[in-house]
């Protein structure tokens, strides 16, 4: 087992990277780390769980630590606030620790990879050989438009894309926004969202022309996007579903466990995809595409993705799966595993 | 007083003429139909009320008739479900009553009036000289939507729409949608919806290129709408929120009674329009339009209407206020509350 | 593996059944049955799904029958409407099914069962010897109660209940109560509820001075009641939390598929249990209480259930595995798996 | 016309009292303050306005001040959070002023009255001849109740009372209760709340034996109880609906300008009083009560109240209007308006 270690712990998304690791294949969590509030509790004290499942038992017992790079992990989630990851990611790295970053930080820097791994592993050449660096996935709308958009664009070229998301209020994090703002209400506004949704979708993707508006809607868990977007090429209703539903990358190629098994899933009923019946599709991990109307050249579609799985503690470890096969720190787990000691730098 | 009559008075838009009704200075209610469920039940008990106000008195007594051509009244207000308005509003029509219509039928018959008072008074041109005739108000989306397009359609050119609709659970009528396909859910799909905002948005303001998803969100009363246009010229943010803001038209300039201040409020605030918040501006009336964003000819906004209100009963009402003028009925009227008489063909 | 059938397979509880019944280890779906209105469709065509996990696939390909006793089924499910149920469970019985019914009607016959099988597994001897028979669960609201008053009546006597419900909209059935009517609202009434969880209560515990107000809730899943009782003598806090997280009967010590280990689950934290977070404990057929306030005999405390699970189609199946065991039904299975023949009255 | 300042005017219940002063025909707002952050900034800007009317215009001007007892207002309304009210009002009371107060930490001091004026005006006695002093109004919930059990326990005597609320999140304050805990769920406990509503309605009252559990649901306005009562002789349906519908007390005979025509509003539906549809009763004022189950001395209804009105800024202001009357500082008034001097102590 290859030890790792969550920082921002306590956070929704460190909850959430918390319970997908309990059963973990490969990982194994040996520390979690928080803000100073929470160093010396008891995780299962610290974190104040928000997830319909208990806290896993064994982390529920771990002493929370500051983040600093002596938490004796090889891989390091962040799920740290952006204001405060710059400089606690970097240290890591320095240390030679490889971290896998859910924080905006480093997602535009260019030797950083901004990885989805059904769609850019080359991203990962700008760190071969390196031994401590990070590696980072989008925010949480863009990994759910990135997967809809890459076989379309790859297909028949995806020219400008208008897209307006409806985002699930788990993605402010906890307190997070104010029920006397968002019941029974839309709040059409997400501090820096929109250029995110912009400038990450161009990196990935290499589309220049997207327009995007963000909204927050009354929905615990899943982000809903509704996308216009002009082809290259025109498409054909049937082609286009085909071209999406086939998708696959690496991940499904290299078996990573928590690769699902279509990256796309479609829906062909009226009224899909919606949030509260479709967000587990591929254990959430996949993106969900429906209603998808074709004319020529303009296309639209709405496509839905858990937000704090596939938008990012889920993208997070499907990076740190890909990443560990890439350099080979799986097999080297097994010896790890016996000796216990760390993999040599 | 001029006599007047809602069809269809016991669902939610019919709930809402009668609303808005109540004081209003030119118009009486005098009779109101729904159908057989409801007919000779005492108003007040055939209708499930749903709004926050109650009942108003007279109304709440009066008999609920059939929509037959002898309700006594001048004119009639249709907010009959779109499968049955077809020959109702027609009879009535050919009996010699003006129909102010909210039902989608006739909405694309080109010698039926689609009127927006602010936008397109020239379309009361097509009855003019008759007794007898339909005017219809744009589906509710669409009345939001276009009140915002059109003063940029006239300062710039508005050469393509790509919208998002974010709309209210109320515009789904009563039962409507069911509790739990929508709490803490988007539903991306309203039948027809889609349609009628492109065709619509269309036949009102002559842009052909409209692209339109609509959504339903768990939100009680109005409509967001998320908008992208590419105008014709470069825009300036500031001449385009002049231009907004300024924006006026007939109802404003004859006072009408319904006619708010301003057809198009702006919010400068970074988080709005928000339903909750937003939604009575100008009586919901008014158009908020707020998060203009302009990079030459490519503009954003959101926009947010009152879906029962400038969507459906108070936009028949500004409907039928434009007719009692441009046809002297308001004139007229002292004479037929004297007499009680129907006004000469 | 024994063969069931669901009637009213296509509603909320029904499709519940139609899930719970996927990987039973003794029971096997061979028929569903509904409406003159799905009949001779294919299940997954008829049923409006809406369980966020997908319709499984063999139920999915079934034809909907009508609901006559022909199924070949041994024991047959009932998930219809209190106004269908009467005499369709009648003759399933008198065909020599075990009917076991989720349905009000017949819950306060004399001869019929009521049963929670934690509390009084010998009201099955209302039915021995009997090939077919009628068995019922109570009501949702009930069931969540009637586990938490178990261990409090059996140790302390209970004199007197006080109770509220927040129930969820799941619990109405679908389409069940209009988004309309409970987005950000409380409709303080159910028909029947009050007077279900009166009388229930009092058959299946004798407690004789039950007073319950029930208001639906803008929750999607999971009945919460806040109790105030009144004990026969006076507790102490330890010794009534010990009574009921020890609580336990005969579904435990038959270790029967579907028993929960811990019929009654506490929570010790300030604002537990939450519908959110607590409605799947023990998959669904716990009660969660929390809250709990002692001032000599007067207690006060919190209880959760999942309506449509231990509320529904899950206190059917318990019900079921105890009358498959009772009735050495379940050691029959082999013989029946093999020959494919209904085993012999 | 009389001066007055709020305190804590930036927060819920501070915008409340704002807007309810705002045409109000006896009190002019000439000072707000507000805590540190907000010192030295227009109210307009500091207040994170969450009514749905607008800010109203000379309060926006207004620069807030420190809360201390130089702000030129006779009558000072204090929406302080309890942990800062304590010696702030103290000190007001002190310089002379009447503080009129909705924040709990004075509300069980023997000398400050606990007043609800239809119910125990003579309270006032306890501050007669005195200059500065305090007057509390109960906490939100208590408020609602109160009103509903005050003519009950005159016609019939309240023996003990077992309430379960269902409270708004706007009575946590803004932000408050975190989106993330209240969406679809219900949050079974309110810190301090279940002491309020016993030790409250015991002072005002005088009825000993009351049981609470307090709820969070997700309804923006209105808290809803749900209320057992037992009574010291039989009830009669008819005799009790007429003593709820009859109740009325000194507000009414003064006409005191927030005071509602009736305190209480029977609804006689079968499922209402509800929050969406009832909340605005008597302009928020009037508790309205439904539901009325009488057997013998066993009563339940539920009761509904306004929580930022009735339960806090409205409760203050009907406050504030009584002890202007008692005090003669209503007729001061006019000298005060000419001479734009303050009255003497």
């Amino acid at each position: 087992m290859l030890s790792v270690a969550v920082l921002g712990a306590t956070g929704v998304v460190g909850q959430r990277l918390v319970q997908l690791l309990e059963h973990h294949p490969w990982f194994e969590l040996v520390a979690v780390a928080a803000s100073e509030g929470s160093v010396g509790k008891r995780y299962g004290d610290a974190a104040a769980w928000r997830l319909p499942t208990p806290v896993p038992e064994r982390p529920a017992r771990l002493v929370v630590q500051r983040p600093e790079p002596d938490l004796g992990a090889t891989i390091v989630f962040s799920a740290l606030d952006a204001a405060a990851a710059g400089p606690i990611e970097q240290a890591f790295a320095a240390a030679g620790c490889v971290v896998v970053s859910n924080a905006s930080t480093h997602r535009l820097d260019p030797g950083v990879p901004l990885l989805v791994p059904e769609i850019n592993p080359e991203q990962l050449d700008l760190v071969a050989g390196k031994t401590g660096f990070i590696v980072t996935n989008p925010n949480c709308a863009t990994a759910t438009l990135a997967l809809a958009l890459a076989p379309l664009h790859r297909a028949f070229g995806v020219e400008s894309v208008c897209v307006t998301t409806l985002q699930a209020v788990s993605g402010a994090g906890y307190p997070g926004i104010a029920s006397l703002d968002i019941l029974g209400n839309v709040v059409p506004y997400i501090a820096g969202e929109e250029e995110k949704i912009e400038q990450e979708t161009r990196r990935i993707l290499g589309i220049a022309d997207v327009v995007a508006t963000a909204t927050r809607v009354p929905v615990l868990e899943g982000h809903t996007a509704c996308v216009s977007v002009n082809l290259r090429r025109p498409a054909d209703a049937r082609e286009l579903a085909d071209v999406l539903r086939t998708f696959s990358g690496e991940p499904q190629r290299l078996a990573l466990p928590s690769a699902p098994r279509h990256p796309v899933v479609l829906r062909s009923e009226c009224d899909r995809p919606q949030p509260r019946l479709d967000v587990g599709a591929g254990n959430g991990m996949s993106t969900v595409v429906g209603r998808i109307r074709v004319r020529e050249r303009s296309v639209q579609f709405v496509a839905l993705g858990h937000n704090t799985i596939r938008g990012a503690a889920g993208a997070a470890l499907l990076n740190a799966e890909l990443v560990a096969v890439r350099t080979n720190l799986v097999s080297r787990c097994a010896v790890q595993a016996v000796t216990g000691t760390q993999p040599p730098p």
